[in-house]
């Protein structure tokens, strides 16, 4: 069944005629299309895709299972002629309200027909996104086999210490072009010693010491799929606390790999991870959730956190990436991006967890 | 007067408490702040700033102007305790309609006390924007300077036919950064012979040829600060055709500049390009605006196009970009960044506008 069909089917779900896509991701998802102004309306019969002049040609070669209609550079105008002509004036149309400002919805309403209704109807598309399928994986598998490489570059040719940070994020940015990545899903984060502890460093213009821990996050994108990794490393001795420490994450991450398999609830899997480092007395170096679905974007469903019940299925493919946090001292943070099967985990990063003295 | 005192008195000019600014542009024009989740809160003697736990270090040494207070990651919650705290439980709070979802409309709607309203309130700190001071001027002229570098080296040094428009375009992306760019303010768009011609082209994977016009439409960011460039250039002979399109598009572009100054009606200033090309029978070729503002991002305030009838002021900054467009067969767009004076414009952009062969 195409995706657009099982978004159909999504549709016939809810009460709504026709679903308005308009978040560029889930367009792409799709209808295949990659530019910048476009949207799908979804119903019962109805497979159309509308852009603007800018984009009518790239729409004939990348938009499959869609109708092509041509709007003006303001599609909401042809959004409403299509609404009104495939299911009348007293159309519903479902609506994101995550991704359609005030403004936009506004105008949309002053457009629609009176006795239509707009209906907030987001996270379908969402849904249908977090479960993979074989062509996506491969994509995925992919990013993930670059960035391993490029892991294994800066470990055994490029090294760390007397690099800057950011002259390191750039290398890695550069050859993961150069070895066949569209780009980096995300710029690298490259952080040294106390840096490391913040959890938003950017990349500095100061050299990387040695003993220190460096944090690595890192992630290709091929064909738009992303992929995200991160490894700690070290450039020489760091010192009991923070080899224990390194320890401890080591163990906790691959609690949560552990924990992952179809039907495992999301809040389970982030507590394999976090009971480990609670029971530590590092719980509170430990601000953030375990992790959170891949795919077109680099952050998506389903999340992985201590209050989410979301149950895992088959075809997620998801982060695991504990840490531990320590104000100006270190940082440590261990990710893999598994793909979720029937009775486990099969991690798309290979890049080994022991820690690695660069 | 800080920026922050000069937003204070745009929002006692209207039917509102306090203005929440949540677009981050406009946060970072306001407070200095680069992370990726913060707000702004001002009104009379109001001057507060939000951000959660991640962002509290970084906001500590960049944000100034504001007092800082920590929120959740949701910024909402702390957002209408802030309002009930400094306008009461009958507060009007002003939003940007055209950046917020109608998602986190509805939830800060929720939070908001009963007897409070929020009311419509985009644009105004665009409105501010919009003229740049010393300090912007300083870093969108560097920006240029560096853009205008990457042309020279193009030109005598790299050289085009025989390289992918994607290498092209790679090189330059690679050269920004090595020559002092923060990065490029977009991917530069590289677009050969009848690629050229479309709108909206991506850099492909074949080699340009001998003969042909190609667009290079480049811009490098400053500290945030985006400069935007445009040239059309030569591989060889493009012919009578061509060469004459070429000179019809670079005397439009110098009658659009000569039309630039504080004063000036936006849409006079493209009628001054529109109106020689529509003489010369291409009008229907030129089917976009003749400009755009430019500052923290690559388009915003004042736009430049046939129905605008804003007043361009001193110390706006806009490109001056005619083209014409000839489908299946070449494209042209000369494009400058130039700072609007008291009595004419001042162009930040220096590569020449004759044709260069390369």
């Amino acid at each position: 069944m195409s995706r657009a069909d099982r978004a159909a089917r999504l549709v016939a779900d809810h009460d709504f005629d026709l679903l308005l896509v308009s978040d560029l991701y889930n367009v792409r998802y799709l209808s295949g299309f990659t530019g910048s102004n476009g949207v799908c309306l979804i119903g019962d019969e109805t497979r159309i895709f509308i852009t603007d002049f800018r984009y009518v040609e790239r729409s004939k070669s990348e938009v499959s299972d869609f109708d092509l209609v041509r709007g003006k550079q303001d599609l909401l105008e042809q959004v409403v002629e299509v609404v009104k002509d495939q299911a009348g004036d007293s159309a519903s149309l479902g609506f994101d309200e995550s991704h359609m400002t005030v403004k936009a919805h506004e105008r949309l309403s002053g457009l629609m027909p009176e006795g239509s209704k707009l209906v907030a109807a987001g996270g379908l598309v969402e849904q249908l996104r977090a479960v993979k399928d074989d062509d996506e994986l491969e994509k995925m598998r992919r990013a993930a086999e670059i960035a391993d490489g490029l892991y294994r570059w800066l470990i055994e040719e490029h090294g760390l210490a007397g690099h800057t940070e950011a002259a390191v994020a750039r290398a890695l940015t550069r050859r993961a072009q150069d070895d066949g990545a569209d780009e980096v899903s995300f710029p690298p984060i490259v952080a040294a010693a106390d840096n490391g502890a913040l959890p938003h460093a950017e990349p500095g213009d100061f050299e990387i010491p040695r003993d220190a821990l460096v944090v690595i996050d890192l992630g290709c994108a091929v064909e738009g799929y992303c992929s995200d990794c991160t490894r700690t490393l070290a450039t020489g001795d760091v010192g009991d606390e923070a080899r224990e420490a390194y320890e401890l994450v080591r163990s906790a991450q691959a609690a949560a790999v552990a924990a992952v398999a179809a039907g495992a609830e999301a809040k389970a899997v982030d507590a394999a991870a976090r009971d480990e480092i609670e029971q530590a007395g590092r719980g509170d170096q430990f601000g953030h959730g375990t992790g959170h679905g891949v795919g077109l974007e680099v952050h998506e469903a389903p999340r992985i956190a201590p209050t989410v019940e979301t149950l895992l299925e088959a075809g997620n493919v998801v982060t695991i990436e504990p840490g531990v946090y320590v104000p100006g001292e270190f940082g440590i943070r261990i990710e893999d991006m598994v793909l979720v099967t029937a009775d486990g985990a099969d991690s798309f990063t290979k890049v080994p967890h022991e820690l690695i003295t660069v």
